[in-house]
């Protein structure tokens, strides 16, 4: 047994980058990840949760976000074997691990949706924790197209089903394999210079075309005034990167259009456009319009990463930013096709793609529209105003919980009665229970209105006062009832 | 970007002691812990999901197994602080730093549940894992009994809301403070023999009255033949904590009189008597009795480490053990009141008590009653005739979905059908739709039912094989009404 030694007393802190959920916060995000776990099982996903701990040796080396490689993960070493392990930093690693190890008893393809918390061990900062929750859905083991465009109508259905209406998002569509294309027609398909031009392309977002431009070419002044070099190449050579980006027509045909110039005789070039044709046909024929999913590929967010179609969901609705300006929401969710993943444990490749939801975004975004946190009502708390009664009180929060109505007794000292309106405040309790020895004695109990209680205080005049006492009594055997009629009004 | 190094290929394997749950089972755990929480919610327990990692000052060494004191955490070393980190081994731990931290922000009492995965650092073995689940509700801030009454109450609603029958499992509750009187009435209130006592108590589970007596005493051969030191008590100074161990009564009346004898003018032996008497009273109040909840001083788990009230959850049916022998079912929940642990780093310290529900344990119990698994059903597969009609067949899936029927495309190489339908069953498939273009021509589909066709394969005779055909066809125009008959067909 721990004894007590007499040592300085620990700090009460969560580690740097960690923090706690309380609450509505945890309801909330279970709320919409239910919403979303829904949408995917109906499309024939399985959930999987996978440890949260693998071998640093499974893990690899694969973070997505090619501008901090030396982002880390939390690992330590076994003390039998000196292996190391380390929490995942995301679920896609994971998803490849156990596909190779289970493949034989998997269904192929299989899908499957993941939902839980990744771990990175990078500077924690505003906003940005080391512990966050991710929420992806793969198939793995279909070349099919058809798997793509499953994954965005998916997805498309996935945001309205949580919240975001038609017209306040739209799922951009690129290919890796025709900016490889554009590369090869540059004469750049391969080695440091290839490197050099996907990095600047991943700055699309932002310095945009001018930026793109002058880094492939010479380099920039970047906004706090340090010279960034770039990739040297001549002006004209640099053309088509920018004609790619910059391909997005009218619709999909044109962008379609557009693109099969600007990868002129390439056959992974041509691959990549007859892909994004096919999603865009399949997408199409199912009624997802331009105005959900869309070809468009300024999307360069990932390209370096996966291997064929890359996704991106947006929201387009403004919200206002920290400083008061409006801004469009951005990007809530990404993906796309990874066909090398797995073939890092089996030497076999095995086609794969899907998507990722950032989960605070999307639930920071839901709150933007007030579309969470509505149902989150405190319980009603049944006063002690006489200690020796619990079983009194127990018995009336019996009744309530029996009807279905959220209830609790106070517990802490039932002294001081000011203290337990007070908690019955913090709990944002939306009626308090009050029976003393005279109205048992009478057999009945006094319940109070505390939401319009709040709101009398606030504003009402003394005829409304009169008109609308926040407190009644009513009979004891009608507490269920009036208590009922009570948040059934508060609803209204 | 990360490079192909020629390294050799990593091994896909889950770090041993941990393991992947997959569909179902992951399935079945959600919807067991989500009826917990509803009904912890509705008692009016408030979520927290607190960090995965806490500092290991913040953990420090409460784990309430006093058997193993060795047993570690997965833990690493900062690099810019060199603070200690670790992933938290339960989640009593945590809401200590949680409560001490965040006091002021929250309600007193502060009723809280939390569910999630916790780490421990030893040795796997069968059915022992290094990650598992708990599932706790905890009241912290309250003395009154009326709280530990309350946290069995609920528990006794919980495991019958979750499938567990009345009268196939009862709640025992002992208490610490009432062992502390027996002591002192032994004279070994404090120090090294009261350690050892505590120690050998807690054995009581395994050696019984007899074991426990020989332990007191000169010490026993254990089963693998090895001398176990005793405690060296004369044998009728060990008699009180025997009295104690085995003073139930007919009912909670007859016990707590035992009781009352078993710690004589012992102040605090008084007060646990007091307390159990509360308790009882309390829940006979509310109409839970001894069928559901008992006082049975036999409950010697925990007694080490709670401070008061103590309790356990056994279930009473019988299961089949791995060598076919009829054995109860067992220990499914415990805990108990523990006034020390925010102490630790607030110096002050705060009545608390919960219970936390070993989730691997209960979800094995409703397997074992049958009572969670049937909603599991796989998607309706619609196969691939015509791989140039993937439109027709996912607008196949898009209306059996929205018609609430979970469905998908077959998404592997359509070439081979034999392996469309090996997939179908691997999904574990109801029902598979077949439209090929000859079908298309007609305006027909086939639909065929794999459940029935599995059972007739089984069993039918060539009459009932004429009867009911596992495959019909169907007009294309009612595949949804006629999926959903040979689904509802099923379910008879």
């Amino acid at each position: 047994m721990a004894k007590d030694k007499k040592q300085p007393r620990p700090r009460a802190e969560t580690p740097k980058g960690f923090q706690d959920y309380f609450g509505a916060d945890v309801d909330e995000r279970k709320q919409m990840l239910d919403a979303i776990a829904g949408v995917y099982h109906a499309y024939g996903f399985d959930a999987l949760e996978s440890s949260a701990v693998e071998t640093v040796e499974a893990l690899g080396k694969y973070l997505p976000d090619v501008d901090r490689p030396n982002e880390g993960v939390f690992a330590w070493q076994e003390a039998d074997d000196e292996k190391w392990l380390a929490l995942r930093y995301d679920l896609t690693a994971p998803l490849a691990r156990v596909y190779a190890q289970h493949r034989n008893d998997l269904p192929t393809p299989y899908r499957r949706y993941a939902m839980g918390p990744v771990w990175r061990n990078e500077k924690p900062g505003p906003g940005r924790f080391r512990q966050f929750y991710q929420c992806d859905a793969d198939t793995v083991g279909a070349a099919s197209m058809a798997a793509d465009a499953e994954i965005c109508a998916m997805l498309a259905d996935t945001l309205e089903r949580v919240g975001i209406p038609r017209g306040d998002y739209v799922i951009r569509v690129n290919n890796r394999k025709v900016l490889n294309g554009v590369l090869e027609v540059m004469g750049v398909a391969e080695g440091d210079t290839r490197a050099a031009v996907l990095r600047t392309i991943d700055k699309f977002d932002k310095v945009g075309e001018a930026g793109v431009r002058e880094l492939l070419g010479q380099g920039r002044l970047d906004a706090s005034g340090a010279y960034i070099d770039g990739v040297g190449l001549a002006d004209d050579k640099a053309e088509p990167v920018i004609a790619f980006l910059t391909s997005k027509g009218a619709d999909n045909d044109a962008t379609l259009a557009n693109l099969r110039v600007a990868v002129g005789d390439s056959t992974v070039g041509a691959e990549g456009v007859a892909e994004l044709e096919e999603i865009a046909a399949l997408l199409a024929a199912q009624g997802y319009g331009t105005d959900r999913i869309v070809i468009d590929p300024s999307v360069v967010r990932g390209l370096g990463y996966y291997t064929g179609p890359v996704f991106e969901a947006e929201l387009t609705f403004e919200i206002t930013d920290e400083k008061g300006r409006p801004r469009q929401f951005g990007s809530v969710a990404g993906g796309g096709r990874y066909d090398d993943l797995v073939k890092r444990f089996t030497g076999q490749a095995v086609p794969a793609t899907g998507i990722s939801i950032g989960v605070d975004r999307l639930l920071a975004a839901l709150r933007a529209k007030g579309r969470v946190g509505g149902a989150a009502r405190g319980p009603v708390v049944v006063t002690v105003m006489d200690r020796d009664r619990m079983t009194d009180y127990m018995a009336m929060v019996a009744e309530l919980r029996a009807a279905g109505i959220r209830a609790e007794v106070y517990l802490g000292n039932p002294k001081n009665f000011g203290n337990q309106m007070k908690y019955a405040d913090r709990r944002g309790a939306p009626v308090a229970v009050i029976e003393g020895a005279e109205e048992k004695a009478r057999g009945v109990v006094q319940i109070k209105d505390l939401i319009l209680g709040a709101q009398m205080a606030e504003s009402a005049t003394l005829e409304e006062w009169k008109e609308r006492p926040s407190q009644i009594e009513i009979s004891r055997d009608d507490l269920v009832a009036e208590v009922r009629k009570m948040l059934d009004a508060q609803d209204d």
